[in-house]
This record gives structure tokens, C-alpha cells and sequence, in this order.
């Protein structure tokens, strides 16, 4: 298969132009809005022979700089520029070639005042979840015969299973109720891609990171309609929304990729080559050149063609689709997915152009490495880099990877280890000086790419509490995956659909419904309740948002740290030994001097001596102290 | 033991002034020197009541600028300024109370032309050994009745074992022969503590991190003379010589330990605290101020007082030993102690006091930390912590730590694991963005607080080829522990002592002699001359000094690295694995292109094909590259 893509891909980049008559089929981004910082737009048009005429455009304040023409005559990007006089209405894109005009309608819209661009802060508490996995609000728009993959079957881990927007939309309600403050989805976009079978390997698109149209969402969604739908019910609930975005790569069913504008449109290779997913090669001072380039240029998988986002018009059709999809949906912030393999300079331009326009978004990107000074990279950073990120958040693989280890740990004889147990926590938040704003990076325990967390931590609920409660205090923006909170289990192996199944309750004959208290078990109660406790008191005590952090050594497994500002002090305590232990707090007086009492978050029991802490075995506790 | 030490302190702190009648018994520095760059110098005077003495000097160009007291009557500190103009000489240095006048006399001595201060580079291989277990030159010194441990017993691995600075003298040429180019010995000062009995822990001083007396090198390895005799010979033999240097702390039994000058002269604590041990406090942007103040100002050990170094007579004490020293013996380099647990701005001062006069001296501290976030922090670095060390050097500590774990998994599953085996070494150079001269930085297999080498890798020949190959082959200054080459080894389990032995052959007595060939086994012959096949190679190849590094992704257990310059290429490839592996070079073209054949070094055999590589399991080859 790997060969076949190639091939297909430069035969389309040299297709001769046919006998077809003259149309426009699309033009992207397909409108634009009257009053953005950025006056220029460049509007891809594509159709038949759409580079062959030549076009005018007769609307006031809007001149059309330049019309370019490129390999494919399929073809034309229209540099215009959109003065601040330009009145909303509908711009006519003509195009004439000998006695043949067409003209194509192009909305320039009124920016409406609706939320959007709010970004997500350490105050906010993010949930994850896969829309085709967590509730299906409209069983009629589950599959489509006319769609490259028309099934849809649950019992098939594989296939798509109909959750939608709005199902979700279904549940915000659900998440306010549980503390959540933000959604961010596995990517909404259409994915119309086929479902192969790669030697017993099953590449499906359910997930969302194949993108066939930009300006379309996937219709088994509910489409744009029902995204603008959802984003305007959370925010009028108060939730934001977190957009999935991709930039490495799109579906090998993407429209462009089946008659690319030229070759230069994506990454191309004499055979067929994979990325190494490796990190080294971008950071190392002593690389080569070809290591770079596999790295970055080579392919993140068969199936998803990669862009070259060095080609300009590349780089201009990606940030107005940012750009586009802020303004029409009105997202909050912006997770970008696989942000290492992206051509770096790219992705500034790309960042500054999305704050540019919306100043307050929060920009976080996933760079799946296992060091500081590699995570530092790509976020703005405290280290001398040949090229400096200007990214302003990230997700938190290092910490993650010292949470998991170190959980593993507690309860065992390592949890007193020299560099083990809590110390793998303490010693990686110890290197924050990497980064210019670690508050800003998104914590997290999992996601749908690792195995769940209750399953990492052996399915020991003491070792979750642990987990969460840090995630819940520390610095950073925490966000958690769906379905943690009733906890939802499995390892990645056989295949990461193990840790992407259904919500129960989320489809109208499930059996079980466990977004009512009623539908959980026990167990599954107490951990909801767990992480409700936790994010609720979160979400009322800005000290745990914005408050410093002060950490202290962790000593014989007791691992003590502060968040703190002028109106409060909340201590958290880890005793991550098998053993109940006895905490002496004088050594914490920095941060403790002048508090007599304690009440503990989790219980609601008031301390009321403050000298000696009593531990119980494997437990963190969280204490807002009180004069 | 612990309390006894701090209350000794104190009582001998506040000390009051006896009937005893006014002497100066010591004058610290001993002498000094004209034309210095710094033209200050501070001279402790001590004895009975010095302190309460009228200080006068006359001596052209040498100014009494002022005679400070302190706490204790028995210190004066005199500033003293040095005009350019002042001519080599007697300095009577008069001290006057009522009637009694006392003079002491101060040599002002004119500056030599031998070589001093010459440094070390990455065109240097340094021999680090330990001059007590080397090789006893002088019998008559091994032990005295009048040291506070007065024995010398080869059969007790605490007790001191007659090694002296003659001894090593006598081997000047054995370390040539080996491809050796700088020596380093552990500290040589005078280290008159006593032998005592931990709770079975024997704390014994043949190390020598523990001076008595800063100005006196200790009589059972030669004293002051001897020393210069060495540094003499090495240097007319081509070799340097790398000074051991201790501030963070002194000896329980130095002189100025029994009489402080002040309280504040050491760090003092309301009971006993002994330092954490770890670096987090001082890098972590959230540590508490307690941490902080453990981690710098708690003891090394109970028996080594620690030195405070914010207070300005201790930070000109330890300064001006410091030059005096360089300038005294001659020495070409420093090797500074537990780098990490001092004053960091007073390591700043003292580095930069020491290039003042010396700018090709090279400084390398010892800063045993586990990320190269830490490890920056002590070196020239390009992070933008708040505190900026100007240190050159610094010992590599996780490279070592790389290259132990990554050997370990040489020829095991392991060795093609994702991220272990040669990625363990691969992935630590490549985060060398971190520091500002990487090739400054002082390499090494194993010291005298670790496990021997060649234990390390489990005794594995293979495995102990492939370390030294990369030592003496990647970035930075080699440095090895001696007897390496001769395949000593050992655990430091149960104590110390083990990876301490004494070198065989450096005794009159031994039955052995292995600084010879006939002395060495054929095993041991084959270690010896790969080591000196490669620093040979190494001493006349600056490719392998100041030639570029690139690295290339290792590959199913195969690294390969390269060294280049306008002058030549050397590729080391590394088959990490337990079968013999071909490697394709088509990867390689950026370094390779243009090369046709190669010649072996290690085994001085050609290849005329260098299309594919043949690699036996488990082996570094090292090939010059020929057009």
C-alpha cells in the first residue's frame, strides 16, 4: 500500500488538464468576516481548470492583490485584501476565460459578539472525550452509505458507534455537575476515510485525526450545525471548548490530496517513508540533516499524508482555517496534535496569528517526549534554542511519565527510594525553570493514546486518589480523560480501541447509566464523588488556580507541597508508604507560620492542631489552612 | 559525636582572651607574589591575642590598606594593596601593643617563568588517581607519630597504605606510555585527621578531602616539595597536572577549626544537620528556603565542618589559596569538590579570580546530579536560570550515568529497546542545547565513589571495550580512574575502600608488578594496549579534540557518531547488539560522501568497501576515513 500512496499522489500532481469545461467547486475558507486583525486572505479556488481564468473581483474595500496560479490548473489562491471599510455582504469571485465567466458567491460576514477565543487557564478543569465514544443524542446520522466508511456497529471496536455532538450536548450538564469547566474532543472534523485492514491491523478514523474537508464538520457528528449548536449550549452553561487541531497531516481521502495544487503540497519521498517518532533529531546540536528530515517530513502513518507546511500556500490555507474555525464555532482554546513533527517556524507563525486575532486563546500542543529540555522546546521556554517556540502551553508528557512511575511505586519499597516514588513527582516539577510559564502547561493521566490510568496505577484505588488529587492541585492546567471519573478501564494492547470504549449510559439502550448517581456502583460513586469534591473546591479557590506552588523534599515517602497567595494556603500531603506515618510540620514554617487549623477538603473534618500531621497509608490529603 | 562537634565550635568561638602573651605563629597566605593581575591580598594573622595588635608595614609599594579584627582576639585580617611598582622581598609585617613590638617577616617573591595554569582541553586524557594507593616512592613517609592517625597498614583497607608523590613520580613514564596526557590526583594537602570508628563505619582521611592545614601538602606524600618536584617532572614529561580542590568544607581537625575566627566562619546549625544530599532545592523554582539552606549549609559529614563561604574573610582565605596554590606548584587545572553544595556566587568570584590570572586554566567541579537540567546549572549553560555560573567545566555525571545503564543492556533484549541501550547515550548528548561549551565537560566510566568500571558492566570485556571507545572518541575531556587499564575492579560495597586499591606493582614488596607488561596478564596486556591504541590515536588526531560531532539515530541496536574537521573524518559505529549486524552507510552520506575506504584503527586493518558495515556483536569500531 505504502508505494501505491506515493504513486497516486504524484500522478494527481501532473494530471494534464482534461477537456472539462471551466467551474468552481469550492472556495476555501468558504467565507470571511469584515473587521479581523489580519486584512489579508487568501482564497483557495479549486475546480476544473479553475487556474486557467483569469478573475476579478468588484466589491467595495475589497481589492484582489494578486491571483496565483500553481502546478495543478485546477487551481487558483486569491490574495485579497479586506479593508476596514468593507461593509458585510456577499462578494461575487469572477472568473472569465474567453466568452465562459463564472462567478462564485464568498460571504464576508459581521463578527458576532457570541464568546469565543477564551482560552483555558489553571483555573479551568478540561475533559476529554472522543464524541464517537461518549454519547449518541441522534441515532439517525450514525453512518452514511455514500461516506468511505458507511458501518457503524459496537460490538465492533473498530467501527464507528454513533456517539455525536449532540449526545454530548446531552451531558453538559452532567460535567458542570462533576466540576468540569472546560470539553475539549478528540477532533470534529470530517473523516471520511475507509476503514483498512493493515496486516491485522485496523486503521480506523472514529478518532478523528484524518481530516478529509477542513471546512466541514463529520456529518455522523451532527455536522457544523450541531458544533455550533454544542459550543453555544456549554457556554451558556459556562463550560469552553478545546478544538482538536491537526496540522502534520490529513486523511488520504483528504479532497486535496486526490488532486494536490502541486507536488510541493505534501511531503514527498522516492519510497515511502515513516516519520521515527523521534524527538532527538530536532534538539540534538550534533544531528543530521536526514534524521531531521525523517522526523519531521516523514509520514506520521501511511494513511495520513503529511503537509509541507514550508509550501506557503500550505501554511496560509492552515492558519485561516484556525482562524476560520474560531470565529464560525466560537472555541475557547486550541489543542494541536502531533505539534513535534510540525515544521517548527510553521507553527509559530501559525500561534501568533490565532493570538493575533484572539488574544486570551490558550494554545496547547502535543509533543509526546520524555525530557524537560525537549518538552521546554516547544513551549516558550527559559533555554537558548537556536529557534525559540512561542507556543504558550503544552501538555505535560515528563510530568505524566513521573506521575505514572511514581504511582507504581506507592505502597511498595520503592515509594522511599532515593529517586523513586513521590521523588519522581518532586524532581521533574524541580526542573520547571525550563519553561517561562509552566502554569500553563495541560497535566494530565492519561489520554486516549496511553493506557487508562486506573489500569497504569494497577487498578488501585488508593494510588487514583493519589493521582487525581495531585493532578487537581499542582501547578498547570489538569485535564482528565473521559470516563476516569467512573472508573473506565483498559490498556492500550490488543489496540487503543481497549481504551476508547463507550461511555455506558451514553446510547439510549445501554443497559447501565453511569451519568446518574443510580447507574454507578458504589465504587464508582465514591470516585465520581472523588473527583467532583476536588474540582468543585478547585473551581471556587483561585489559590489553586493562580496561587504560587512551594514544594518541599519529600522525606521517607511524605511528600509535602503549598499552593498559597494572599488569601489562602492549602497544603497537600502524600503519604505514599504502606503505612500510616506521622508528619512533623515544623519544618514547613515558611508556609505554615501563623495557621492553627486545617480543614481537610476531602472530609470536611476540621485539624485543629497543626503540629504533627497523621498520615494514613497510601493517602494524599488536601488541608486549607485557617488562622 | 555529632553535638560534641557543634558545641567544640561554639565554645571555641567565644573564647576568651587568656594571660597567654602576643605571637604570630602562622601568616595565611604564606607569601606571595608581585605582578599579580589582582594587586589585593588579605593576610590572616594568627596567634595569642594577634588581634589586639597595632599592625604597621613598611615596604615600598606594599600598603597597609587595613587591619581588620574580628570575634576572636587571636585573628587579625590585614589588606594589604601591592603597587605594580613593589619589588620581590622581605615583608616585615609589625604588630605593636604597649611596649611589645612582634615582627614577622613575609615573603614578597618575584614570579616564575614555568609552566602554570596550562589547562586541560578535549585534546587531553586525564589519569585520576589516588596518591595514597598508587605507588609508594619514599617508605620513610608512610606514617608519623605525631598525626592525629598515626598508622600505616597496607593490610587495612582504612588505614593509610604509604602511596606518596615520589611514588607517582616514578610512573610518570608508564602514563605516557599509555596515551596519558593530565593527572589528576585526589587532594594532596595536609589531611592530619584521625582514624575513627563510626558505628562500625571507619572514617579514615587517605582520600584526602579533608585539609588540615591549606598550606601545607601533606608529609606522608612528600609535602610542599615533593609536590613541586612532581608537578616539575610532569610538566618536562609533557604531562599536566589537575589540582583536587575542596571549599565546600575543611577538615574536623584544621587549625582554624579549633580557634574559628567568628562564629559565622562555619555554617552552624542549633544541633547537628547534615547536608540532604540533593540539588532540586537549589534549581527548583518552588523550593522552600529551609530546603534551600540543608541542601547548601548542612555538613558534608559530621568529621568535615562546613565552610561559609558568604563570609567575606573565608571567601578571600579560600581564594588566595587557590592562586597561591596554581602559583606555588604550578598546577594546570582544578577539579573542585562537591560543586554543588557551595556558595554558588562565592564559586562564581573564585572561577573568576583564578582565569584572571591564569585564562587557560581549566575548571571543572564535581556536581553529582541525575538530569542535565541540574548539571547545566553548574556550568557556563544556556538556560536563563536566575543565577548564571561562569564555571568552563564540570564533570559529566549524566553521561556516565548514560553510558553505565546503556553498557548494561549491551547485548541483552534491552539493547533494541526503545529508548534503552546505546538511545540511553544517543538521547543524553542530544541535550547538549544545554550547555554553552559541551566539549568543556570532564568524561568519565567511573571515580573513586563509584563502582569500579569494569564491575559496573559485569565484568563484560565487550561491554568495557565499548565504554572506553566512546570515552575516548565522543565529545569532552576523558578522564579515567586508574588501574582501569589493568582491569582493577570492585564494588564500593561494603565500603569505599574496595574501588580504592592499591595499584599492584607500586609497592617494593608487591609480587606483582603491573606497570609493566611482563607484570600484566595477557588479558590485562589487551586492555592496556586498547586503551592505548585509542588515546594514542586520540593524542595525535585533533579531529577526535576539537572536530565537530554528529550523532546519527541509532538503528536496531547500531549508533554510529562521527568526528569531523576540514581535515579529516572518524566514524564510530557501535553494534549494541548480541549478533553481528550489517549497516548500511547510504544514511550516513552528510559525513560520508566523498570517502571510498577506511582504515581501522583498533585493528590497522582497510576497507576497501565502506557501502555496508560489517559489525561483529557487540563492538565499537572506530574508523578513519580515507578519500
Amino acid at each position: 500500500m505504502k508505494n501505491t500512496v506515493v504513486c497516486l499522489l504524484l500522478a494527481a500532481s501532473v494530471l494534464p488538464l482534461g477537456g472539462t469545461a471551466q467551474s468552481i467547486t469550492r472556495l476555501n475558507p468558504t467565507n470571511w468576516w469584515v473587521g479581523m486583525k489580519n486584512t489579508n486572505v487568501q482564497v483557495l479556488v479549486y475546480g476544473p481548470s479553475a487556474g486557467t481564468l483569469a478573475y476579478t473581483i468588484n466589491y467595495p474595500g475589497v481589492k484582489l492583490v494578486k491571483a496565483n496560479t500553481v502546478e495543478n490548473p485546477n487551481y487558483a489562491f486569491l490574495d485579497l485584501a479586506i479593508a476596514s471599510t468593507a461593509k458585510p455582504g456577499t462578494v461575487k469571485i469572477v472568473g472569465k476565460k474567453g466568452a465562459q465567466t463564472i462567478t462564485q458567491n464568498w460571504e464576508l460576514k459581521a463578527r458576532d459578539n457570541a464568546p469565543k477565543g477564551q482560552g483555558v487557564t489553571s483555573a479551568d478543569f478540561i475533559y476529554l472525550a472522543m464524541p464517537d465514544r461518549f454519547a449518541n443524542g441522534d441515532p439517525s446520522n450514525d453512518k452514511f452509505a455514500d461516506l468511505a466508511d458507511p458501518n457503524a456497529d459496537r460490538s465492533n471496536p473498530f467501527y464507528r458507534h454513533g456517539g455525536d455532538l449532540q449526545g454530548a450536548a446531552q451531558h453538559i450538564g452532567y460535567l458542570k455537575d462533576l466540576g468540569v469547566t472546560a470539553v475539549w474532543f478528540t477532533p470534529v472534523l470530517e473523516n471520511n476515510q475507509p476503514l483498512t485492514n493493515e496486516g491485522g491491523n485496523m486503521r480506523s478514523a472514529y478518532h478523528g485525526y484524518g481530516f478529509t474537508d477542513h471546512y466541514v464538520i463529520d456529518k455522523r457528528l451532527g455536522g457544523n450545525e450541531a458544533y455550533k449548536a454544542y459550543v453555544q449550549q456549554a457556554h451558556t452553561a459556562g463550560l469552553k471548548v478545546v478544538q482538536d487541531a491537526v496540522y502534520n497531516h490529513i486523511g488520504i481521502n483528504h479532497w486535496f490530496v486526490k488532486d494536490a495544487p502541486m507536488k510541493s503540497w505534501l511531503h514527498q519521498w522516492p519510497t515511502y517513508t515513516n516519520t521515527s517518532y523521534r524527538q532527538q533529531p530536532i534538539t540534538d546540536p550534533y544531528a543530521s540533516q536526514i534524521d531531521k528530515k525523517v522526523t519531521l517530513d516523514g509520514w506520521f502513518v501511511p494513511f495520513l499524508p503529511d503537509l509541507n507546511q514550508s509550501n506557503p500556500y500550505v501554511a496560509n490555507f492552515l492558519i485561516q482555517h484556525a482562524i476560520w474555525t474560531v470565529e464560525t464555532f466560537g472555541v475557547d482554546a486550541w489543542r494541536i496534535d502531533t505539534y513535534m513533527y510540525n515544521d517548527q517556524p510553521f507553527m509559530n507563525r501559525c500561534n501568533a496569528a490565532l493570538l493575533k486575532e484572539y488574544p486570551k486563546i490558550h494554545i496547547f500542543g502535543e509533543s509526546s517526549v520524555n525530557n524537560v529540555v525537549d518538552q521546554a522546546y516547544y513551549v516558550k521556554n527559559n533555554i537558548n534554542f537556536p529557534f525559540k517556540s512561542n507556543q504558550p502551553g503544552g501538555l505535560d508528557f515528563t510530568l505524566e511519565g513521573a506521575m505514572m512511575a511514581g504511582l507504581k511505586e506507592v505502597g511498595t519499597p520503592a515509594a522511599t527510594g532515593w529517586d523513586n516514588g513521590v521523588q519522581r513527582v518532586y524532581q521533574m516539577l524541580a526542573q520547571d525553570a525550563v519553561y517561562q510559564e509552566p502554569g500553563k502547561l495541560v497535566t494530565f493521566l492519561d489520554n486516549h493514546d496511553h493506557n487508562r490510568f486506573l489500569s497504569e496505577v494497577g487498578e488501585d484505588f488508593d494510588k487514583y486518589k493519589i493521582g487525581l488529587t495531585w493532578l487537581l492541585t499542582t501547578r498547570g492546567i489538569p485535564s482528565m480523560y473521559y470516563g476516569t471519573e467512573i472508573l473506565m478501564k483498559n490498556f492500550k494492547d490488543p489496540s487503543d480501541a481497549e481504551v476508547r470504549r463507550d461511555f455506558p449510559g451514553g446510547w439510549p439502550d445501554d443497559k447501565e447509566n453511569k451519568f446518574t448517581s443510580g447507574g454507578r456502583s458504589a465504587k464508582e460513586n465514591e470516585a465520581f464523588n472523588y473527583v467532583r469534591t476536588l474540582a468543585s473546591y478547585r473551581r471556587t479557590h483561585p489559590v489553586l488556580h493562580s496561587g504560587k506552588l512551594m514544594q518541599y523534599l519529600p522525606e521517607n515517602g511524605l511528600y509535602a507541597y503549598f499552593r498559597y497567595n494572599a488569601s489562602g494556603t492549602v497544603l497537600v500531603a502524600t503519604n505514599s508508604t504502606d503505612k500510616p506515618a506521622s508528619l512533623p510540620t515544623a519544618r514547613f514554617s515558611e508556609r505554615m507560620s501563623g495557621f492553627t487549623k486545617a480543614r481537610n477538603v476531602l472530609t470536611n473534618e476540621t485539624l485543629n492542631d497543626l503540629k504533627t500531621l497523621q498520615l494514613p497509608a497510601k493517602t494524599a490529603v488536601v488541608l486549607e489552612l485557617m488562622k
